[in-house]
Order: C-alpha cells, then structure tokens, then sequence
C-alpha cells in the first residue's frame, strides 16, 4: 500500500487523536480571540494550509462576527512595508512551520504586539516560537507528499476554534462525532467509487464551492492536480460566472461540490450554463437530485451539519486524485517536481 | 475594427480623462481613508473588478499601512451572518454597479456606520446609491463583452486614491505621465507583437506574478480567457511552488510577469523550476535579460515606476487575448455564454 493510501484511510484516528488531545488546549487559545481589541482575524498560509484557511474564513468570521483576511506575505518580505496590525489577531496555518513567509508574518505581528496563534504540525518549529499560543495539529508524520491527514486535522482544528470561540457545546459534541462519521465517508467513497476511466485523458478540471465548502473545492482542486499532474483549478459560482465559464469546453469536466446547506442552491444553479456549454458534471453530494443530474456520482454520507461537511466533502477528492494518479501510472506517494516542505519567502 | 481593438486603443485617453477630471474628487475621497478609527480597507468586487482590487491589495495597504481584505459577499447574502464592521473603511469597485451581492456589502457596511465607497463607471448605479462617496471611472461606454479600458481605470482610480491618500504629489506627477506612457505601450505591443501562430492549440496557460502585478496576473488570464477560451489561471510564485506547478507539462505556456522593481527576483526565480519541466515561457518585461530568457518575448516600455507598471503591463495580456481569439476565428466583441453585466448573489 502507498503512503497516501494509508494516510487517507489514518484520517479518521487522526482527527479523533486532534480532538482527544486538545480540546482543553483550544479552550485556552479561544480566550484570545474574545480580547475586546479585536477587529479582524489575519491568516498567513500557503498551499494546503490556505485552503483550511479559506474554510476559517467563513467559520471564524461566524464565531467572531469579525472579518477575516490572508495575509500578502510580499509586504512583509520584499516590499518590506508590513501594515499596521491594531485590532489583529494572527493565525499562521503551516504543516511543517516552516516556511520563511509564514514566519514573517507572525514575527511582525509579534513585534506589534498582537496575539498569535499557530497550526502546526511541528510544535517545535520556528512558526510556532513565533507563536503566543500554539494549537498542535496531531497528524502524525506525514509520508505522501499530496497532504491528506494534515489537511483534514487543519480543518479539524478551525472548527475545534470555531466551537470553542463560541463556547456552543452543541457544536462540539457535533464536531466529536465526525471521525466516526469520516470512518463511513472512507469506506463509502473507496468501496464505491465509480470508474473515472472516461477521465483518463482529461487535460484538466474545474471544482466548484461556495460558502464553507470554498476551501474544499481549492483543495480537492490542488490535490488531483499534485497528484495526477492535470490542470485542475477552482471557483465560486458567482466568480467562475464573471468571466472565466467563457474556458469551459465541451467534455471539460467540472466537479461541484454541493452537500446540503444554505450554499447548495447557488451551487446547483451553475450546473445550468455548465451544461450548456457540454461539461461533464462530476458531483460531491448527499443529495440524490444532485446527484441524479451529474455525469459522475461521487456521494457523501448524509445528515453532516454543513459547517462540519468540509471534513468529508474532500475525501472523494483525494480518493479521486488518487485514483487518477493510479490510472495514469504516476507515483502517488512523490509526484514529480514535488517536495514534502517549501520554503518560500 | 472590433468595439475590443478600439476600447484597448482608447485607454490612454480614458485614463486622462480620469486624471483630469477626478483629482480634486479623489483628495475629497482620501480624506475618509485618515479617519483614525480606520483599522483596515475591506474591498468588495468581482471579475476584472476584483483583479483592480487585487492591485489596491498592495498598493492601499502601503499608503495606509493597514491591512486590505476582499469580501466574502455570501455571509452577507447567503448565510446573512455579516461581520462587524467597526475599524473598516469599505470600497465597492463594480463596473456596472449592478451586481446584487456586492451591493449587499456596501448596504450592511452602511448600516453599521461605516464609511462607503464606490469605484464605478456608472455613478448613477445602485452601487453609488450606496456609497457615502463615489469615485467615477469615466471610461465612457464600453461596448466588448471583455474589460479593457474600464479595467485599465479602475487600476488607475486606486492608483490616484494611492497618491492622494498619500499626499504624495510626487507620485501624482508619475501617474499623470502615464497617459502618455500608455500610449507608447499600446504602439509598442501592437505593432511588435510576437507571432502567436506556435499557441494557437494551446489548451491553456498559467500567468505568473507578485506584488503590485499580482492582479495584473489574474488579469491578463481573465483576459487571454474569456477572448480566446483557453484554460488560463494565474499564480504566485511561491503559490505556483506549493504544489500547483505539478500540472505544469512540457510546452505548457507560462506568462512571467516580470517588470523592473522589488517583484522581479522572486517571479524570475521560478523561471528555473518552469523551465525543467518543459513549459514555453512568455515574459512580459523592460528587462532585456529577462525577455532573452523567453521563448517568447512581450516587451514593456522600460523606466516605469514599479507602482504603476501595473497600467502597462497589462497591455500584452490584452493583446495576446485579442491575437489569440482572431487566430482561432472567434468573435472578440461577444465571447460565446458571457454576458457585459453579470448579476450574481
């Protein structure tokens, strides 16, 4: 067995061991984010990382009220022009905390005299003595490249925030459910896959999401493309519509993730002019007219809470990338060109 | 000629026409930028809009020194969970004014007392209805289906916002040379530009930047995008390195944006890694090292500061777009499915 496959199927004792271990631990890094001085939530992150990042955005800008934005690394390293950071409190997302950028970033707002939180799955690393706090991701050593176990302990741990930061108890006995939920979302997605030899030749594809399931969508975009080495990108319906549907060819196949929830609708409105314009409709649901309506059916469980679905609507993604990779002969464990940490600044 | 080759042509004026007329509106509008309960610059936009934003990133963040974020418009329409606002100072930027969600964020922002802008070429919009102030961009009508000129002064309103902001009359003097400058781009890309016979069954391609032309990236791919249908996205480079650039294949065509300035190291160095994996490089620069890299070559006019390289550089995307399109017998003005205002929630 590869290491992605070992790691993808680890995910479920990788998130239990996440929310066994640091519950207490987020308690205390919650209280930071009830500081009355706080305006915004700053996130400085790359890859992977920034993909659990996009999912913050929108839970934690819920939890807080607050606005969240992503950090642009290049003020702080070679504009060095780093903004003022009054009403901040800083997040870095880094798996191997790492990488210089990340740093930088945390180690301004530091000198700013803002809070600062890391996740991490080295809580030895130079991010996380940058860090006020550090909230440890628990993964475990990650062997594949293409990140599966760290990605999802990311997610896992901004929702362990988002419940903390809201002190909804409701939630968090919700989010204590999700490895076992995640144990069926594997077996589901790995035992039932259907055949994506009609991809097989496929230049590239586009993924689909909106609202909490954004980063879900750049995520399952990044890791068919490390894994496969096809041109795979991602949009919101709103985005993809201002312009860029114009690429959308007959054949191209397009994934939308639609779980039930407030942002199905917006979703599912897209696959209109994507038909239209003969894309092969992959979907992510739990809903059988949605999945009735695709090209390609790749189900999730049902009854996730929407804030908790980005923790399965990714899994038919990496088991896709995987799949792909396997039928185009390339090593799944170590694509080409790749390397476990990057560092850029 | 197309409403496409006559727009891109009446850039020049369009931008003088806005420097001319709205200076003394900009020193107005900069006032409300030194309120000193503003924390942070939330921008909302979409499109070509959001590629101008991208740009007032960088540059409104190193005039305030405060953090810029962009919206994310479905907690204020789909979720209806908007943050709180307190600390933000909020600025529309929609060509038409029309688009629903993004006047949804200027309408909350408004309730909540904060200060509103908007940047749009119909001051009679929806959008300006919301806005405490409006900066017009004074395009004139814009009949193709793909921005040019109005994306050309929605670059060149932030750059004036910039230097009024900044009080910087310096920089007023550079930005009122740019008309002129322009006019020389707009000679130098049309009457020098390189055959693109060898991309003419390119599948797509990847735009490379950082900096202040980081928007001009996501640009100049909207643009060879929505004329031409090619599948072309932009990157960071240090964005590109995490992981993306596994789908790069040989003879993949990459666009490195690399004009003289602070960005250009870090964009070259990714030339390398592009390089070994087989990928035709277009460099878009004055740098005559850079550009003999190239396979293919996009030449700037050289002594143009890095913050307003922006307003030329483009210019070969526009081009390219509108080369690329007549090379594959489409219709440049109505590009197939794309509609001149899009109206998303």
């Amino acid at each position: 067995m590869s290491w992605l496959d070992a790691e993808l199927r680890e995910q479920p004792s990788a998130l239990a061991r996440l929310l066994d271990r640091e519950t207490d631990r987020a308690r205390e890094v919650a209280a930071a984010f009830r500081r009355d001085d706080i305006r915004y939530i700053l996130i400085a992150s790359r890859g992977s990382s920034s993909n659990a990042a996009r999912y913050a955005q929108y839970l934690l800008g819920r939890a807080n009220r607050v606005p969240v934005m992503f950090a642009t690394p290049s003020l702080y390293t070679i504009y060095e022009q780093p903004p003022r950071l009054e009403g901040a409190i800083v997040i870095g997302i880094s798996q191997s905390g790492a990488s210089p950028d990340i740093i930088s970033v945390l180690a301004e707002a530091r000198r700013q005299g803002r809070p600062t939180i890391a996740l991490t799955n080295d809580a030895a690393s130079p991010l996380a003595q940058q860090a006020d706090a550090v909230l440890p991701l628990d993964a475990g050593q990650e062997h594949a490249v293409a990140a599966t176990k760290t990605y999802l302990n990311s997610v896992g741990a901004v929702a362990l925030l988002f419940a903390t930061i809201s002190e909804d108890e409701l939630a968090l006995d919700e989010l204590k459910s999700m490895p076992e939920v995640l144990e069926r979302q594997i077996a589901l997605s790995l035992e039932s896959f259907p055949s994506l030899d009609g991809y097989r030749d496929a230049v590239g594809a586009t993924v689909v999401a909106r609202g909490v399931n954004y980063g879900t969508a750049y995520e399952i975009a990044l890791k068919i493309r490390e894994l496969s080495g096809l041109v795979v990108e991602a949009y919101s319906p709103a985005d993809l519509l201002h312009g860029p549907i114009a690429a959308i060819q007959p054949g191209w196949p397009v994934v939308v993730v639609a779980p039930t929830g407030p942002a199905r609708p917006s979703v599912e409105e897209v696959v209109v002019p994507l038909k239209e314009r003969g894309a092969r409709v992959l979907a992510v649901s739990d809903v059988a007219a949605v999945l009735r309506r695709a090209d390609t059916r790749l189900p999730l469980v049902p009854r996730v809470p929407e804030w908790l679905s980005p923790l399965t609507a990714v899994i038919p993604g990496q088991v896709a990338g995987m799949r792909l990779a396997q039928l185009r002969g390339l090593d799944i464990d170590s694509p080409r060109g790749l390397a476990k940490v990057t560092l850029t600044r």
